[in-house]
């Protein structure tokens, strides 16, 4: 699998379009028809659902309006492939997109191929449309969306079979060195954040507005595998103080002792999308939920930062991103060890609006605004990231009992903290 | 596709193994690797999995004990195919058969022919045991049974499915001609039922004993759509006093309110393996649970036979059974019209061991009997049954619920009764 | 609490009317309002429902057709105490009786007497009427039957208490001495079965008719403690082949490793309506589901009797039963060691109706045989059983997973067993 | 009832301790034994177990730890009438309330009065200790929750009974006026929050701090029932563009279609805990989820306000509280009509730590930060709020879908809203 690294984020020209397409359509090549077809739970889609419902996106939103002459490929695809847009009609339940054996991969992929050769004909118009265009940036940003989705839905898909296949097996392992994480300072104050300039953000992200903070500081790294060992074996998962209610009724419910995919003897064996692999204390812990990651903080001293204290130092942290379909999995090194961009960091925030939000207008602006409850904030994008699909703004956001994303987290503490760890 | 109709009652020999081998692959041969691996429910199994399943019965109760030398084809086969031998060892859970995307069909059919290969070679050897051939004889009854659940469950799973796709298009339908139901009187008396002679049965069907019948009455040809439709109209599943207390509640629970399979205004609409067909009324009604049944023929003034009466008048009915996995809808026509083996019908007697029952030693005896509880006798055969697989003492039982396998009804009824219809 | 011991079976007449009566309220003396309003799951009522629920019955199918004048003493005490008569209207759900508080035990005393005053008076009418004293002789066995539920469904309730507190404390237990258990031989044949005779009898005991039984042996006495602690021990709960697969799947599900009831180290103390007592192993064990009363019996060599081989034998097992509130937990002793009517015992039969089984006209034909499917059929009466309430005939059902009623077993087998323990 | 209209902020002597425990056992005193054992739902809590809990508390944090030679009541109240307290030990499970009759009420009043007696030796005690009065503080407060769940619940329970009886009786409505709601401008700018000065406030409320918020507008008075019933006239219900989309699952999940305790034809009548009354339009609206705050401010053409914009505005709210358990249904009018306190207004801010928050030490540091997520914050107090207990930086908080509290909601916006309506 050839991916090109340094992908700039996607426009709405011809050459954009494709090498997002491009990228969905490489990341299922190593799937068979029928790995493609699995729904291993609830919240996981099937890859060739993905593969469909990102370009319903197009055929729904571009074409249909604006193409003439377009017609759908199929009458029915209306109806399997919507996700959640109410005002685009009635749609499938997700949670049974897993008993649907066809379309099939062959008729997805002609699917794909027939609204891309039309979405070019579209393109290609001499008359530019601003409105058009953005929606066209919206679509391919959705798809770099489900380009993560597909990885983390098909890792729980192999993961469920006891046979623990891998979807890749090219992958090469770097050597780490474990280094504690050190607190860095930050001082408190009047801080800006939120998208700014002209470049493409989801409407969440809006408008840039100013927040107060507090002094704080935050570790130069993410919590890694040893460091959680460490919580594992001072009893983490059996002291009920260090937990909020609702996550200790998680643990209980679930048999929660470890992290999601790791398994084995004292938990030594960590499922990856390479397959099995000993578990590497440099490396950061992965696929954690936010009460993991809250009762770790609380074990270690600390607490999560805000979604705002990340973001205001964000660019003190480094960026640590390296996607690559042939290594999802995170590892502690990279250009900037510790930096951003390996694991989605779980903040404190709850996922809320932002003073003055006001979502897209029509049906797209069911895309974000309508989730604003039940989740917590994520930042700084993971190893499965697509390149382009990255800022210091992007709030990524899920339930905090959610453990099948890539997500991780760092540690933050007030100055001067009275039971340091 | 081609089907031997008149194929013999499977017995230990190469040509016999290959036979019903073949006619597996046969029935899976339209079906692409996706839909074969979905799971519609949990009663369902996937049809690479019925494939594999009933393999995995020749490796581990044949070759493995049997041929020296044999190498199970996959370590890990034996914990995914297991269905519910207990004495065998662990298995993976039933309700997730469908999120195993891997091994996919084609390694399932290498497994199969790896499989096939060593049987020949254990069938070949030049002395005969008679134990061994009676192994021979349960695998390929018990791969006959798979092939009817292959056929039933890849129903559900088409079905499932929005856009109704069908299993296999070349459908003609005869046409016939609807006639009322005539009640054959039965004197009552000492008689013999169960197995006799010295072909295979299963241990069910065992011992032969005696029971005392009453005189009673038995309808010459099943319900068919056209009576259930009356039914229908006279506010059938909408009157408690015609139902059992617990059919009852799984109308209202699941809002039954026709055969599963039905839909469209008016219920006009029956789904098939060949796709949506209008309902003819002279077609046996089928896919209804015993709660159906026996509400039904409260409603008719009758009863449910007990299997007892249905096997005593069971040369009198004719026999109307006709295989094609191209005509997997049942009909009210065939060589017999009214004669059995074109649904399974529903008896009020539950499934319990007859007098003397002793299971099989070994793990193969946990194959009847451990589930003679919570279920209903059903006798006959159906459309889907393979030609070889029927006899008069025959026992196929289900749960009062069950409605996707191809499940009718023959009414009963005591002579002189107070209420005719 | 003084009890008659020899009431005799309830006839239409004002004595009979106010024994039964009265021993309804005699059994709900020892209880708060607060006991009397708890319900502790879906299958039990709270007491004050029973007593409630009884007197509905005599208000709706005595009072309001024949007594001219009479008002019913509350508009809503139809809706909220109708259990399952369809026919009668709409009702409460069963699941909710226990969040309703009102009417309280003291407004359900007053609804008593007041039906209880104007039953009187019908009784006391110059004419009588055959219809209306078979009606009024069903409300007295209904009653009755409802006596019992109230016991099993109050010792519920007590024992999800941790106080574990006691219905009773006024418990004198009888030294009992153990003995080994004896098969008594039976020859097969032809035999009757049914209730015979002018006397009252429920609808599901007829009609009397002949059933072909083989020669069997059944034992002398129930199943005692020390038979079921000797199970244990020999790992019973934890092999699977001893169990029916639903049974199997119970006892996972569930987690059960011994009778409802038992608990404390090594399963030494049991709940009794007295309190916690030591286990005696010469009590006939009671509190088993069909399951484990199955499971034993495999265990032991044994299986069930079906109902008709025990109705059989039943004048030759000796009456040992002995009704007392002060004593409600099953014993040894009594008058006839071994005898029935300690608890009730499961046979192997499915709660069917009998050949030419017809349910009474009328709302009152909803009585038994809407239940005829996914029960069993226990015979005997237990310690709970109110005196004149049992006969050799007599039918009572539960789902093979009920622990709750007062269930034990007695083994029966085939002559010249294979397997003897 | 007599109720003590102005009672101050509890304090920890005697005279106060016993003001805020006769309270509740007048709260307690028009409901009967039955009513106070019933747990309608699982976050219900039955009365006698709101009077046994709050006592455990003194029982286990002042009396054990601080009084010599105590005694407990009874040695397994302890684990009886933990709530939550996970450091205190196991704790009978939370659904399982409603399943208890004993202790009754009588022996819960008897553990009441026990307790009380010990807790005046106690505080008569000549050394004053300011920890243990901070104790005693806390456990009045935490009585006086319990007072306002006990009302709550209590209602929850009698609204299950389709008799629909009353709490209470005496209930004079007074008329109101309705008017139209204006907005208040309010302008941005840096604001303190959070708790100020000696007084008790909980955790929760601390520490000060500083917040930046924009310019924005507030409503002078809570959404009413008219408001509301324009809401559902416009389909507000059925409406999916309106809704978050866990909102919009609940809404279908559970078919609300009004505020909880309206029915009747076009829902004209509310429950009331004096029994139905007609639903007067100047009332403001009660017992809506987060969803409907959300999608009925969604629909107005506002949003919710924030906590912080909610508490720099409550001083110029006016107090609209009025408390009287014969009155337990918020009236539109008072002493400031649209004032707070009638209602718990739900606020658009998730229920989070402020910045520096520090849990108390020890077993009580349980109470609030362990719930810091999946819910929401409400401010302001209600109708069942008791005397003295409210405060503007008072943080009540609930789950998004809780609708039994007595819940409304009072709607912000941004300046120059582009949707007015």
């Amino acid at each position: 699998m050839v991916i090109t690294r340094d992908l700039a984020p996607p426009a709405a020209d011809v050459a954009s379009y494709r090498a997002v397409r491009d990228l969905t359509e490489s990341l299922a090549s190593p799937l068979s028809p029928e790995d493609q077809t699995v729904q291993s739970m609830d919240d996981v889609s099937p890859t060739k659902w993905h593969r469909a419902h990102t370009t319903w996106f197009f055929e729904t939103f571009l074409l249909l309006p604006n193409l003439p002459g377009y017609e759908p490929f199929h009458p029915d695809f209306g109806f399997l492939f919507n996700s959640y847009y109410e005002a685009v009609g009635s749609r499938h339940p997700r949670a049974n997109r897993g008993v649907i054996s066809r379309p099939g991969v062959e008729e997805t992929a002609a699917y794909r191929r027939y609204v891309d050769e039309a979405m070019a004909r579209l393109l290609l118009r001499s008359e530019p449309d601003p409105d058009l265009a953005s929606l066209v940036e919206l679509g391919l940003n959705h798809e770099q969306q489900h380009q993560e989705l597909l990885l983390m839905d098909i890792k729980h898909v192999l993961a469920a079979n006891p046979l623990r296949p891998a979807y890749h097996r090219e992958l090469e392992r770097e050597p780490e060195t474990w280094r504690p994480a050190r607190y860095l300072p930050r001082p408190g104050g009047l801080y800006e954040v939120g998208h700014a300039g002209d470049g493409f953000s989801f409407d969440n992200e809006l408008p840039r507005h100013e927040v107060k903070l507090g002094d704080y500081e935050l570790a130069d790294r993410p919590v890694n595998c040893g460091d959680f060992l460490a919580f594992i074996d001072d009893g983490g998962y059996h002291r009920p103080e260090l937990w909020l209610s609702d996550g200790w009724a998680m643990v209980r419910a679930n048999g929660w002792n470890a992290p999601l995919y790791w398994s084995g003897d004292g938990e030594s064996s960590v499922y990856t999308l390479g397959g099995p692999l000993p578990i590497d204390p440099s490396e950061p812990v992965c696929h954690i939920s936010y009460y993991e990651a809250d009762a770790f903080a609380r074990w270690a001293g600390g607490r999560l930062p805000t979604e705002f204290e990340w973001e205001a130092a964000s660019t003190e942290l480094g960026d640590g991103h390296r996607f690559s379909p042939d290594w999802v999995h995170p590892t502690g090194g990279g250009p900037h060890p510790g930096g951003t961009g390996q694991v989605w960091e779980w903040t404190g925030s709850a996922y809320l609006p932002y003073p003055g939000f006001r979502p897209a207008p029509g049906a797209v602006g069911e895309y974000n605004g309508k989730f604003m409850v039940n989740q917590h904030v994520l930042r700084g994008g993971c190893v499965a990231t697509p390149p382009g699909h990255r800022r210091a703004s992007y709030r990524n956001f899920f339930p905090p009992g959610a453990r099948w994303p890539f997500t991780g987290v760092r540690i933050a503490r007030d100055p001067e903290p009275t039971a340091a760890r």
